[in-house]
């Protein structure tokens, strides 16, 4: 999984169908020589903008939302304690 | 999922059989460590050229195809709204 | 899989349901272009601060957990051992 | 997909059984930040060195070969028209 | 795939059980911008140390191996032919 913080939300009203109802936000990615990345995940546990976040990519992400033919390859699974320092 | 720039279309006449009738679309990344990175996607949304696109990336991208044995690993899922700003 | 060195625990309260019982590390990649990446891998053999591990990506590390709706796409597989330098 | 420029033929004659009768490319990523990168590609669509292909990486260029336990993360799936400018 | 140099042998005493019997080199991608990067790849071939070989990542090293639940994510699938030149 990747560290990253929650930027904003992505608003795409035209989209496949199988994504309506998901909730997409823009995290960027913490620390190490990723920093900076840039990438779209769907919300599963609604996370806030400025919230340090765990987001697991690949095929992982579209199984954990229990539909194979969804077309989603990142996905927030976590808030990182506010207290954890790393 | 990533955040893109449709820039073009691709013609491939000599291509494998499952791919007869996909449209293909060259997309540059946006914004992050990745911006300018090109990536050819299969585009099932009508995108035009200069629209910011959502691109889902592997099995992922295959698998919403509803044919397991294409050889895609790259979709455009959703058209990000014009008054969205990131 | 990529050779890393455990730097941290990960804690995350607020997490999805099939995460609850795993244990989180970051690791930082060793040596070549790509030292310095972080990655946040779930431990399955209670790795320790500052050893060196094997961490299997992908859907490899999901597959391990005998799981298949588990959103991990990282885990520690092995313990590098202390007298094999590289 | 990734835009590549067909390199050279690679020979490799002790190789897993699975990989027999297949024929590799050195092929090497065009335009963006990726340019220059070295991918080795199963070709299955009989393109020539200097041409430029589309290629497909990862599980889906696995499950178009018909076989779902060969060791392959790479195909040659296009050849992009000669008059394609991108 | 991709091609590698093999550099040492990688020694771990402590890890997944399914990974017993296996043996793990260090290899170095070679040529192009990704030159340098360090991969762990299980050996099903004999690879020795200084040999150039074909690497295969993700599920693809993993079914090659003939169980699913290996967390195994890359491996050494062939040698590349000495007068190969590229």
């Amino acid at each position: 999984m990747i560290a990253a913080k929650v930027i904003d939300n992505i608003w795409a009203t035209r989209k496949a169908d199988s994504l309506r109802g998901l909730k997409f936000m823009l995290v960027e990615v913490l620390g190490g020589i990723d920093k900076g990345r840039l990438i779209i995940a769907a919300d599963t546990i609604s996370a806030g903008i400025g919230e340090r976040v765990l987001v697991c990519t690949g095929s992982s992400a579209r199984r954990m939302l229990g539909q194979d033919d969804i077309p989603i390859d990142a996905v927030i699974v976590g808030i990182i304690d506010e207290d954890c320092t790393f």
